[in-house]
């Protein structure tokens, strides 16, 4: 995509049924899945947000992990695709790791399905940072979704995906969401050329 | 979806990476995503197509296991997404299934990522299927994709998500493909109202 995008999943600090702070873990699926979609629409980097050292050693064991094994030589693309994949204690580290690299704080925006009210679609994004000439920093939430600290901090949030059952049922994955955001900031990137 | 939809995620007969005929294990986590993925975008049925009678067994266990699973209580949506699923023997027997409940044979439609030539894109599926008055029978693949037997059946070929990366890197996980598909076919179908 022409527009510098980076991706975070958070897992702190995430919100649970009960309206609580919590922490969530990170799941190999996550790290596997989400890496892959980021290759494949040129997201520049994917930040994997935890504070949990365990979790360090466990997910940094996952990035190497396919290095020394069977499966690697088989299915070479899945150990590309984490190339992509970086670790941050938090969302404020994965903000300053963008700066170091563009020079300018990136344009932080959120995602989420049960906003109220959001500030605009794909394009209006990708209008927003081509004006502004800053990378895009796209936050997902896991477990109950990202924390109102998170939301606050955000200057852009993007339009919910309403789906479109007949009950209103609206649950996806969050690994089926950043697929969705991805194809329709890319098919709005190709609009705007 | 004003059109019937009908999802069906195969493991048999699947493509290997050598070319041969192979049969794919059920994942627990393909039948959790895109459960939810089918609720969240108005699928009827989603049928996990396997001959594989142990296999069987064990979709039928994960079906019915959040009945009893303190989880479920937690997490009520999980459960409900699950309603949808399916399970089949075969292409052919999920086709007869589409066919008992509508009195006429499916629009059966094939997906991939490396199709040389297609049918259309999902406005032109939409359409088709409106004039016919036929249900959509869309079929993802497992493994390295459909077999050229699936293949062959169809009557329509949707044009393959592209991506965007600057290399051609282009493997998404069939549960990112199943989430863009759908979106996209939602979207398609709202501006055809």
């Amino acid at each position: 995509m022409k527009n510098d995008i980076y991706l975070g999943l958070v897992h702190h600090p995430i919100t649970n049924k009960m309206g609580e702070v919590v922490t969530t873990s990170v799941t190999n699926l996550d790290i596997h899945d989400i890496s892959r979609s980021c290759r494949t629409f040129g997201i520049r980097n994917y930040f994997l947000v935890t504070p949990l050292k365990p979790q360090h050693d466990l997910v940094n064991k996952i990035l190497g992990h396919w290095e020394e094994d069977k499966a690697a030589a088989y299915n070479p693309d899945r150990q590309d695709a984490l190339s992509v994949a970086r670790l941050v204690d938090s969302v404020e580290m994965g903000i300053e790791r963008i700066k170091e690299i563009h020079g300018v704080e990136p344009l932080v925006t959120v995602t989420g399905a049960n906003f109220k009210t959001c500030t605009g679609r794909e394009k209006d994004l990708l209008s927003k940072a081509s004006v502004d000439k800053r990378p895009i920093f796209l936050l997902f939430g896991t477990g109950w979704g990202l924390h109102a600290r998170v939301l606050e901090r955000a200057e852009f949030a993007l339009e919910p995906i309403f789906g479109a059952s007949e009950d209103g049922y609206n649950h996806l994955s969050v690994r089926s969401a950043v697929a969705i955001y991805l194809d329709r900031l890319a098919r709005a990137s190709e609009t705007m050329k």
